[in-house]
């Protein structure tokens, strides 16, 4: 006696919608037609102003040819700036972190986002990964230290020291972030004390 | 030391998309953040579809000037079906009701959409619902029952009081779903008022 939701709605724009909000992540069945039924009374600027937002993500937003974090511009604001400090870079797994980093005001480098963690598990390795950019980087010299920023769990780890293997014949500086983060925690949701300490307390791995 | 999550995307169209995510219902400042940077890499055709999806949908949907459910085409197909039975009219809250009694396929009749329900907490009388179009409706003529199929609630049961006390003098049926035990339910997590109703409402098997 199990019905499926999406067949509830049998007027295709609203089939539609829901259909295509079922395919983001954490949204089901039941959610997405809740937001659908939403959208169908809101006030229509607001549906608008959302419908406009997705549409011009995309058409707006690319990736940083230096670090690969999302931007508008190429490069970005970090890899363009002068403020920076340029003889170092941050690794994380995302876009999101180095917004959790730069919310800290506790790092004034630059970033490398590698777009993932190896996971053989879900068939990533290192090639699936931004590495081969960072170490064209690297190469081009002048980085005296290199933060390895990603998660600290498992996959995260084990991207950090494939890594260090690889980066510490250069003679830079590897790090890691402190042990303030919680094992098993995700980067993207730790506070902002927390992610200063781990950044003033990093140590040579 | 909180950090309003919005702040942590610095670039405008995503701080945008995730300002939009975060007005609807159920959708908090994480759940924004999180979406928008799957959007920033979920494949481009599926972007495009969600955003089309939201922007046809208004485009798309009116509600019907007779039963007031959403429609694309007004009278909506089931006000104009000659297959209903037109002399009955089961009377719902919202949109997602009708899907839901379309689902079981027992009901063949016509269907009028309040739009709400009697709610003095939150400001909600019946001029706000959709009752002179039901009662313009009834004047029509050619109604024989009016199923009153809003929520087993507080202001679901006195919207169906309300409407029950203007309906009776018109001469009509006036009938309410039937309250009981839900299918696949367990007796003993029942809770007393739906056990109560169950017992007072017992058949002869």
């Amino acid at each position: 006696m199990h019905s499926e939701p999406r067949r509830s709605a049998n007027i295709p724009p609203v089939a539609r919608l829901i259909e295509a909000l079922q395919r983001l992540p954490g949204i089901g069945p039941k959610t997405a037609q809740r937001l659908t039924f939403y959208l169908v009374r809101a006030p229509v600027e607001e549906v608008s102003e959302l419908a406009q937002a997705i549409a011009e993500l995309r058409a707006q937003i690319r990736f940083c040819s230096v670090c690969h974090n999302i931007t508008v511009a190429d490069p970005c604001g970090i890899c363009a700036s002068e403020a920076r400090d340029r003889d170092r870079i941050c690794v994380v797994e995302e876009p999101l972190d180095v917004s959790a980093l730069e919310r800290t005001g506790e790092y004034h480098g630059l970033y490398h986002v590698l777009h993932g963690v190896i996971s053989p598990v879900d068939g990533i390795g290192p090639d699936d990964l931004r590495i081969d950019a960072l170490m064209a980087r690297m190469r081009a010299g002048g980085i005296d230290e290199v933060i390895l920023a990603t998660n600290p769990n498992l996959e995260g780890e084990a991207t950090a020291m494939y890594l260090a293997r690889l980066l510490s014949p250069l003679g830079v500086r590897v790090t890691r972030l402190a042990r303030g983060l919680p094992m098993g925690g995700d980067l993207e949701y730790a506070d902002e004390v927390t992610l200063s300490r781990a950044i003033t307390g990093r140590r040579e791995v």
